[in-house]
């Protein structure tokens, strides 16, 4: 792993920038959450609310980027990118799983990125009303911190697929008969199934609560932030052909080598990347 | 509503009684909480962990339940039933939700609930990794509480059932192909369901983050402590043949009569009891 980047920014700036905009963005988040929010369509078709949190929080997290670092490409998922000529870009999204959001359901998160040259080097992954941030910066570690307590993330040791547990949004989001169909196999070999959980399912992977996280039609926001919690715990996360998820896509997260290598036997073949 | 109960118990000590034992199963609970812990299967057939932490907390509330009231009937997930001459009963899961305790997913909670003459009079689901109690007595209305936070719990008005959202512990638990597909017709016709949520979903029905619960399958001790706390926050929970679901089974839940009348007409047809 390329790490030039080391010499372009400090990572004590970068753990400095994630702690106040996880803070400013649950400010504004749990201000909404659980109160009756005006909702929006964000399609015509379906149902993919936006609320007001979604965007307040968005705006107050690129105000905090652009203090420390003004240079900075953004990506967000409610506003325009902030197109750059750096090779930095931070990918936002600022409620993943609105979906549990609108539903009182606390598993929803804030993901913060930060890419040098399309690799993630850093992550944070937030949950505010639990009140725990889950953050890793490349070759520095991943940690979890609730209050004043912290741990260390270290992916789970299980090995073998049928002692496996996997999340996954829902069984219903595969986009083809035959990708959904893959996966409704390799749900048949594990030891159970989780669903509902969007950003959280791959930060219990990284603290090692489960060893599989399997999806289909993933945006960059979703998945960007995931990269270096996971790899910094132990894990790997890649697209169903091996390549980089950084674009999102289809995804498998593994919590070790032994998972993967039996979990994407499964997935491969239905690789569309 | 029979309420001659009132003049045979004091409310204050089942809310004493309810509060010191959510406090004693969560120095339990929690303590094993996001640990390894020793898992073992309680069917050959599927899984259906149970966990120490389930048995040592029910043991705990049992021997709360003993203090208050020796000579009540107690009916637990994990131990024999303590039987008695009693109209009083207790009625016990220590950890409702096993598999997302296992994954580090905190949508479990500990249930209890006491009935009287079968019917159910009080209940509580404590989340203790969050720091949630939602607590009910029949007749004084239901709560929430969190550390000194202290919300009044009000289901949903929303009354059409595609502005509904609809919670289940997964699409894949109804025992039956035809309970099954009627299910699926009904997520079709609501605005969005939230999957693996075991009481969870219960909870935020009834603090009005969402309009129904659809399940079957049930047991007494899933569904007893949750039937106050929905109808002294608004709402409805019967079998889906619009009987008493404190035996578990088929069980609905919604917010109020216009999504009810709405929802059980997908259900009745399938019901079993």
């Amino acid at each position: 792993m390329n790490s030039d980047w080391k010499n372009e920014i400090k990572t004590s700036e970068i753990n400095d920038l994630l702690r106040e905009a996880a803070g400013a963005a649950a400010t504004i988040t749990t201000a909404f959450f659980r109160t009756s929010i005006a909702i929006e369509n964000k399609l015509n078709q379906g149902f993919d609310p936006v609320t007001e949190a979604d965007k307040q929080a968005e705006m107050a997290i690129r105000a905090i980027i652009n203090k420390y670092f003004p240079n900075h490409g953004i990506s967000g998922e409610e506003l325009a990118n902030q197109e750059s000529d750096s090779p930095f870009n931070w990918v936002i999204d600022p409620i993943d799983g609105t979906r549990a959001f609108i539903s009182g359901l606390p598993v929803w998160g804030t993901l913060i990125a930060l890419t040098h040259k399309q690799v993630p080097i850093a992550g944070l992954m937030s949950q505010p009303h639990i009140g725990e941030n889950f953050i890793a910066i490349r070759g520095e570690g991943a940690v979890v911190e609730r209050g004043t307590e912290l741990a260390d993330l270290q992916t789970s040791q299980v090995s073998e697929l049928g002692d496996a547990r996997m999340f996954t949004t829902s069984p219903r989001i595969f986009l083809s008969e035959t990708t959904g169909q893959a996966y409704d196999k390799l749900e048949a070999d594990v030891k159970l199934a989780r669903y509902g959980l969007d950003c959280y399912g791959y930060a219990m992977l990284a603290a090692g609560h489960g060893e599989l996280v399997v999806e289909e039609g993933l945006k960059d926001v979703d998945i960007a932030a995931m990269i270096p919690l996971i790899e910094e715990a132990g894990g790997i996360v890649t697209t169903w052909s091996g390549k980089s998820a950084v674009s999102g896509g289809q995804v498998i997260a593994a919590a070790n080598k032994q998972i993967y290598d039996q979990a994407i036997k499964y997935l491969a073949p239905h690789a569309t990347d």
